[in-house]
């Protein structure tokens, strides 16, 4: 019988037993510990580095030397002769540090496994709460060696390649996880033409790229760390990309642009539209917003090439270790001559996340359908497409993942935003909204989750608001109105102090503030109406009705008075009401009163005042402390289901149970909708925020709500 | 507790006891009687008939009566009533007959299912023996009824589709197949583009052809009964495809024309240099080869129509089910305007084979290594990719399966030919030779299979001997000698009689007549030189050394003599010495004397004289009963591939087996190879033929094998 000895794992404490001989990485994955490696152990990469502890540990009953460990190979001694500054700049002795694919187990020993180590490595991300999220990609990367062919072993090139990928799949991955034989394994039609000219000039060395565990979609000569994958919110308006890296997380380069779609329609409705009417429409929309993808996504490597090439001066090479190993299988066997700077084509995946339209409009699916009753898209389930298929220009073998749509309404930018917050997680009912021209929420829990939508027009994001602007300098930001003197304070973007800068128009969170303190000042009443007679020069009829004027000429940049017209609180009044009416409806179906936490996602959310976005009874009821921004949920959504393919199932599965709601048919919607355009809410307490409601009693129909 | 009833199958004879109310369709299914169904139990397609047989039958101990089976639904009559000849063309009474998804058993049944709706139909495949095929194709079509989409349930249109093609799957292939849930059903992405148009156009009514049971890739309105697909054999010099009915595996249509690379280069060597020579050569031989299958598929498709529009004015409509069907559809809720002749876009899928180099000049693979030593395919693995890749027009989104390659020299069509023969099904040893310019040779037995190639010059094939041609009319195909009188009789190609007719010239048949028959009359000696002084003008001197003359001047069309020279004699000894030379280290490798059977694959087998191959030993000696010439084995294991998916599964797992032998690593080549070169060989007794050969006492090496 083979001979056991203990081995502790630090900082897990993971202990166990394991036979003489095990090496430690073994081992520790047998304990669930997990050490990298990406050298299909050949002490080549030197991820597995661990740290063994000498002395007697009396917690645990054993003594842990260094002679407990085989021999330093030579492969091993080598790997440290060439990091002469290593164990220096991280303080550790030389006898201590091993790699752990190298060291075998001959004795009892303690090792600790420092952070650089550990496999299943994770990034944070902060939102209502902090959360990790576990480093998971499509895309893995594996280092093959193979022998040459000869007359006597003839075997084809990708038979010789597949062979030595499921030993390195095997060896970098555990024996126990489930990975394909050889013959199961597939490639890349594409990524197969090149093969063999690939294998020859690398010497029969080279690192694999593999998607989803089963697909050879890049072949590249040497030793090659890293991947890099994109994730892309398409909006009606703007285009954001992130390059991420895909074995640390770490993001390279954020981009965005307009959607040049824009020039066809403003709005989803108009795009769909054009479509309709026009019979290259589709291909127009299609190939507009295509190259827009592509153009961001060479801004994103020529920023993130920028970033490393500058980083790279400053502290020691990230692809050190590539440089290193392939130096050394340049003096072994082969000579490896590729550039390191990121190409787009090394860019192996990219996960787009957009409302239905733009789902459509970016896999060139007609859109008809999404804007003519019943409402339907043409599929829901998410999309695994080549990026040659689009004509997107990363890797053209990579796959490009469209996550799932939930209604024609609610796409793939609501399933992303699930994916980021996690409702479906939660044994609390939250709300989740995303606002913009159209409104998303989805309410629930980690047993039922149901979700509608909503136009809320233009006004909540300062558009078709008679001085509406963007929140670029210029914009007032932020107003508030003293309720004695009525007079206004205000910011403007750009600006540190209030009451400072020329002002150019007023910006979305602007107009939210405006129409709170109008009705908190008593300026207008709860129905929305100019209050007559009121002794300040700023309450007047100017030429389209009752206003109020925030900003006089001299004040601005534009030589005019900006206001607040009757017609602009009416905008809001109706954005609002849909809003909360939306909000009302999916209450009601979850049996609830409120919900437990609100989380507003996109730019709106993150601009707005929460307490006035209460007052006026843009979002339910709720304490204010439980009513978080959170950002670009949708963009936080695809990042996450770029880097871990768990998550896509996931959300393919919570997006097939989430249950839709239409608005119209539901019968008592009018009458909601109607009660829900008073300020806050004709038949809704909001004890949150009922301190600042003024004189509740005036109003008849509040008269339950008064102290 | 639910009644059982006893039901008698015929004419399998299976019986057993099935609960009441069962459906006649499912009973046999449990059973293990497969019924055709189509409409997925509509009572639509009438492919379940069967037929009540009434009576009490002593054997079976049961009474069977046509009230033991439910009443006639209203869909049964209707199905009937639309079919009024059918009965009397059929002989059958009207009570008599049911279609078995409607009928229910309520008591003892005996039930005759009549040929036509046997499910698992097979087609009979003559060969070295009979043999059936299983139709079993990757692509199956199934008719799926929908109901719209609606305010309150606007699910998206793939899911709408795949929720409906789960029940239809089930439906028809029963519900003990391991088939997908919707949600794992996958629709090809060009193909979805088009889904929305189709399912409103068709009214939520459609076919939809499913590849390999999880993907979509056609969605046709109304019922569509019959899917296609073409099989492709691409040789050197020729190229075959064959449309085929995957339903019923007919074949429609077999077409075929010069490969169009012969312009590039004659052999396989050459078109390879030129891959090499040129830097755009690869991309020239590949869409060349494309476009020659693009023009092979319009004409079968033509070819096809032309058949079925005649059989249609003949008999019965084969796709009268089909316009009934539809005709029903029209009345009760869709128009089906869908014509029913056959587009090159109903072609769903094609199986490709051919030799390595022809395989890797259609997938647009880099050739290069297949001519250079150590001589390595780039892949070995049989490929699926998508027509649209290769740019075939078939259906975009159908499969392209290209059978798997062996070695650089033995390819995907060697590997049809054994899923033709199937000698890894067989007890005894079978000997499979291909020939052309190149052998493939393979030998074996269930357990083992070994294989290898030689190059045989084009000498075989009438190519490069002085007078040769193709088997033209014109051309000398049968030579036979007078052993006393030394003159020739000869037949030419397209005459009854002998010794009528123009010559042309010899082709590759008549070569093997002539040498053989010189070397049993005793004009040239074993070693294949002529005698001189003979008493004969047939035999002289000639311009290019000594000869004998077959035709004279007269007896041609082209004014000159035909004779065969010492030359052409010369090119048969180096052929049939390498293919010996082959089939002999095969035979040693498995340690056997002879092969029990030996396969002629490929028209040259079909042509040439069996005795007087082995005459002049250009096959190891076998009884001659053995010897079997079986045509385009390559050609017809592409069929079988195109009809069952299973056997490329088959095929695949096999071919991972075969072992490779390289010839010129055989230490013994060289030696074998001299002595193989003698009329039949010089170190062998070939006991069969033994009669034919003269003078053996007159060569002293041969002196072991006199009599």
């Amino acid at each position: 019988m083979t001979k056991k000895h203990t081995i502790i794992l630090q900082p897990s404490g993971r202990r166990g037993q394991v036979e003489e001989n095990t090496s430690v990485r073994t081992a520790a994955r047998e304990l669930g510990v997990e050490i990298e490696s990406i050298c299909a152990e050949n002490a080549t990469c030197g991820k597995c580095i661990v740290l063994i502890e000498e002395g007697r540990f009396e917690k645990y009953n054993i003594e842990s030397k260094r002679e407990h460990l085989s021999p330093v190979t030579t492969e091993e001694a080598n790997y440290f002769k060439r990091r002469p500054k290593l164990l220096k700049d991280k303080g550790w002795e030389a006898g201590q540090v091993r790699l752990s694919c190298q060291a075998k187990i001959r004795g009892d020993v303690l090792i600790n496994v420092p952070e650089e180590s550990r496999g299943n490595k994770q990034i944070v991300r902060k939102t209502a709460r902090e959360r990790q999220i576990e480093i998971k990609p499509a895309i893995r990367k594996y280092l093959v060696s193979m022998s040459p062919p000869t007359l006597e072993r003839p075997i084809a090139d990708w038979e010789r390649l597949a062979k030595g990928l499921e030993t390195s799949m095997a060896l970098v991955r555990g024996a126990e996880e489930k990975l394909p034989r050889w013959h199961e394994l597939k490639i890349d039609y594409q990524c197969l033409r090149t093969l063999s000219k690939t294998l020859r000039e690398a010497k029969w060395q080279v690192t694999v790229s593999v998607w989803n565990d089963r697909e050879v979609i890049q072949v590249q000569p040497g030793y090659v760390e890293d991947s890099y994958g994109a994730a892309v919110d398409i909006g009606s308006t703007t285009v954001a990309l992130y390059l991420c890296n895909l074995r640390t997380g770490e993001l390279l380069a954020a981009e965005s642009e307009m959607n040049p779609q824009i020039v066809y329609g403003e709005d989803v409705m108009s795009r769909i539209q054009y479509t309709i009417e026009h019979p290259d429409g589709l291909e127009k929309l299609h190939k507009a917003i295509i190259a827009t993808l592509n153009k961001l996504l060479k801004q994103a490597v020529k920023t993130a090439n920028a970033q490393m090439s500058k980083s790279a001066n400053e502290q020691m090479s990230k692809s050190a270790n590539e440089q290193i190993a392939n130096e050394q299988i340049a003096n072994g066997q082969i000579a490896n001559g590729q550039e390191d700077r990121l190409k787009v084509e090394d860019v192996l995946e990219m996960v787009v996340v957009g409302n239905s339209t733009m789902h459509h409009l970016v896999l060139n699916l007609p859109p008809k359908d999404l804007g003519l009753a019943p409402f339907v898209p043409a599929i829901h389930a998410s999309v695994d497409v080549k990026a040659r298929e689009l004509g997107i220009h990363i890797n053209p073998a990579g796959n490009v993942h469209v996550l799932p749509t939930i209604a024609s309404f609610v796409g793939a930018d609501t399933s992303a935003m699930i994916l980021a917050e996690e409702p479906h997680k939660q044994d609390e009912n939250w709300l989740l909204i995303d606002v913009g021209t159209n409104a998303e929420l989805v309410l629930g829990n980690r047993r039922r989750l149901v979700c509608t939508s909503t136009p809320t027009g233009p006004a909540l994001e300062g558009a078709h608001v008679e001085y509406g602007m963007r929140a670029a300098p210029g914009a007032i930001e932020r107003v508030q109105i003293d309720e004695k003197t009525l007079e206004p304070r205000y910011k403007i973007v750009g600006e540190e102090e209030w009451n400072t800068g020329k002002a150019k128009g007023i910006c979305g969170s602007a107009i939210i503030d405006a129409v709170a303190e109008l009705f908190r000042a008593e300026i207008v009443d709860s129905r929305g109406k100019f209050k007559k007679g009121l002794s300040t020069k700023r309450v007047r009829e100017g030429e389209s009705g009752w206003e109020y004027v925030i900003a006089w000429a001299e004040e601005t940049s534009i030589g005019r008075d900006i206001p607040i017209t009757q017609q602009d609180v009416r905008q809001i009044q109706l954005a609002k009401a849909a809003l909360f009416t939306a909000a009302r409806t999916l209450l009601k179906r979850m049996n609830l009163e409120s919900p437990d936490k609100i989380i507003l996602a996109g730019g709106f959310g993150s601009y707005i005042d929460k307490e006035k976005a209460m007052l006026i009874g843009l979002i339910p009821d709720c304490p204010l402390e439980n009513v978080y921004a959170v950002g670009n949920a949708a963009g936080d959504g695809a990042r996450i289901a770029l880097l871990n393919i768990e998550k896509r199932n996931e959300i393919d599965s919570v997006t097939r149970k989430v249950e839709r709601f239409e608005l119209p048919t539901d019968p008592e919607f009018q009458n909601q909708f109607m009660l829900a355009t008073s300020f806050p809410h004709m038949s809704e307490p909001f004890p949150h925020i009922a301190h600042l409601i003024p004189h509740r009693k005036a109003d008849p129909m509040a008269k339950n709500f008064m102290k």
